[in-house]
């Protein structure tokens, strides 16, 4: 079954809010085992919403339409598709009894065009709207299925969930997806593909669909399946042939962030972990500390942003940060005295030490992008490694970040 | 000029990512007077990428299309609107350079796919990609101009900004749009659109839009004009009358965050910033750092996340923090320690110290959203404020964040 998503709103095409709605909806057709080959938006106005009904009517089996279904005479939804399939608008009781007990209620007097949210199509299908109050409705153009929802997407997820995904489920007979997340970290979103070219050409099934985002890579493998335990089989050949060969960059098989998966691995190694932060300010700690349960592991840190502070709160000696000959507060000298001074008087297990420079401007004569991590451990030997980043001042931090939580979960995985 | 947008991704229809590209280039395109009378998403398949390119070609002078620039095989676009167009493939050399030199950096070896990335197709107009790999390009379809940038949203908007952007109002003779942002902090959303009630019913020219995020209240103003001081003379009445009744609650009259505003007012009063963060776990310092320039105001501070740091680093003494009848580590006792030890340490005019329950589960018996913010002043005396917040983790976080820089800002303009 071919689907398309439409959504309807002037709003939308001006950039005034988001389109969450295709989204919502998208998800919810892949689950069904439907697949959303277009999704459309387009503005409160007649004409172009025939047009794309029309272009959609003959492209797909299954047309899901969101917006345009309230009082105001921008909202036209309906009366396009009556026209189209030359049918009348007839009153829906059960909605029309809602407007009205709703304004009864508030002592108000109901406006004409409250009634046309109560509006449905004759010989169409009424969802009842449980949320807010226009009606929702499901009926024949041509040989399409075409279904209206509300705008709002809380009135739209409710009424979907309630009553038009299980209508949907009774009249398709696909077998839902299923998907499995494998993600890595340490290798390119191209090198992967590379590694993996005859099966990502060969793919039949499960499909195999690798994205890339942020310093992480993601593989999802999908495939039909009635049960979750069916598709864990069909897929066990192809996850198993990528282990083997990206065995050594996966870090979690399910979709979750590369903080989550080192803050669940040095929980389970009952570690402990601080950050000493100059350049990414912060941002180390904050995703860190956006995993529930971070507190069993992250301890907390400094950040130390000036150079004062690197020498008041974690003794960094003034001849490393500054003078003509000195290595500077962007070094590999003063990465690890940040890491290892940090260990002891926070007494972890491992700390974090980040110092960069992540523009706009170039510091110490050193270019935006140039960063220094130190990885320290308790009783071991300190590790500085030294990254040439690009980007923007917050991608910069957000890389940077990332590193740092890159080489801690590589250190995790040798001990 | 009539516009489309056309966004090119499976994961788009998969419902796996939000479609924010569309709603920023919507904007961007309404700012500069260019109407979007479409949007469509369609996925990595080169036969509907076509059908979409057509359509769109017909009814649009302006197609604007992110995604599928990249170097897998999926990435599609520019080999279908060469076919299209029945032109040749050509190497853009600045981006082969960029690509072969992060390569070379990082002494890794380039796959051939990694090219892909820096073709062009003959007689199109390159835009460089700043922060990624992937080249965009204009060129002429039929009689309209299709616009071809990168799909991560980051890449995307630097390449917009910074080329596409000015190329396209060279181009167009529209009357542009002007907007005027006034930012508030608080006051919610509510009791301004109630303070302003007849100003928007009435507006006619400037427009007035009211818009919340997480604490901050923005007005835009919006008027078509050719020039910035004719839009500001068509503003100026009404920006007046605005002000009149919500001045001591403006912040900002242009669209920057409450953390930019706050390190603007420190920067030319020349005063510095710490902070202490125990439950925002470093959201605070990294939404200042964001800013650049910061680092002439924020010094760095504390992520006194466990309680043993507050008591290591912070010297909190552990008959506040622990016992049956202390008031605990989320207390204004503690909030006021942690903000003046701080403030000794690290010899900054002000510092914000914040403790408090993000959540999921409460603390000390104390509800998630129970959050106390202290503000130390050199030489005056410490405030602590308690506020109860509402949300996730996630928002816990940040609306403690700007809660502490809100009383900042507060304590800044009684100075």
């Amino acid at each position: 079954m071919k689907a398309e998503i439409i959504a309807v709103g002037t709003e939308l095409l001006l950039g005034q809010i988001t389109n969450t709605n295709a989204q919502f909806l998208s998800q919810e057709l892949a689950n069904l085992g439907i697949d959303v080959y277009f999704q459309t938006v387009v503005g409160d106005n007649e004409m172009r919403l025939k047009e794309a009904f029309n272009a959609a009517q003959k492209r797909a089996d299954l047309v899901i339409c969101t917006g345009g279904l309230g009082p105001t005479q921008d909202d036209l939804t309906k009366d396009v598709l009556a026209s189209l399939t030359d049918s009348k608008l007839l009153i829906h009781q059960p909605s029309m009894d809602k407007i009205q007990h709703l304004f009864d209620q508030r002592g108000m007097h109901m406006v004409d065009s409250n009634k046309r949210q109560a509006l449905i199509i004759e010989n169409s299908h009424p969802f009842f709207n449980e949320v807010g109050l226009a009606v929702g409705i499901a009926m024949k153009y041509g040989d399409s299925l075409f279904v209206l929802l509300p705008g709002p997407p809380r009135e739209m997820k409710v009424m979907f969930n309630q009553y038009t995904k299980p209508w949907l489920q009774s009249l398709t007979k696909a077998i839902p997806l299923h998907s499995k997340t494998l993600k890595f970290v340490g290798i390119g979103e191209s090198t992967l593909e590379h590694k993996l070219e005859d099966l990502i050409r060969g793919q039949q099934d499960p499909t195999i669909a690798p994205y890339a985002k942020e310093g992480e890579v993601s593989i999802r493998l999908t495939t039909r399946a009635s049960s979750a335990e069916e598709a864990e089989n069909k897929m066990r050949a192809t996850e198993t042939e990528i282990r083997n060969r990206l065995g050594k960059y996966l870090f979690a098989d399910e979709d979750v962030s590369l903080e989550h998966a080192v803050v669940r691995l040095m929980a389970a190694k009952n570690l402990t972990l601080s950050s000493a932060e100059s350049c990414t300010g912060g941002m180390l700690s904050d995703l860190i500390t956006s995993i529930p349960g971070s507190s069993d592991v992250f301890q907390g840190g400094i950040i130390c942003y000036s150079n004062e502070l690197k020498h008041r709160l974690l003794q960094v000696p003034n001849e490393i940060l500054e003078g003509p000959d000195a290595p500077g507060a962007i070094s590999s000298e003063t990465a690890q005295l940040l890491a290892e001074h940090l260990l002891e008087q926070t007494n972890t297990d491992f700390s974090l030490a980040i110092t960069g420079v992540a523009g706009p401007s170039s510091l110490e004569d050193k270019p935006v992008g140039l960063v220094y991590i130190g990885i320290a451990q308790k009783g071991q030997e300190t590790h500085v490694k030294k990254v040439e980043l690009s980007g923007n001042r917050e991608i910069i931090k957000l890389r940077a970040s990332k590193y740092a939580l890159h080489l801690l979960w590589l250190k995790l995985k040798e001990n």
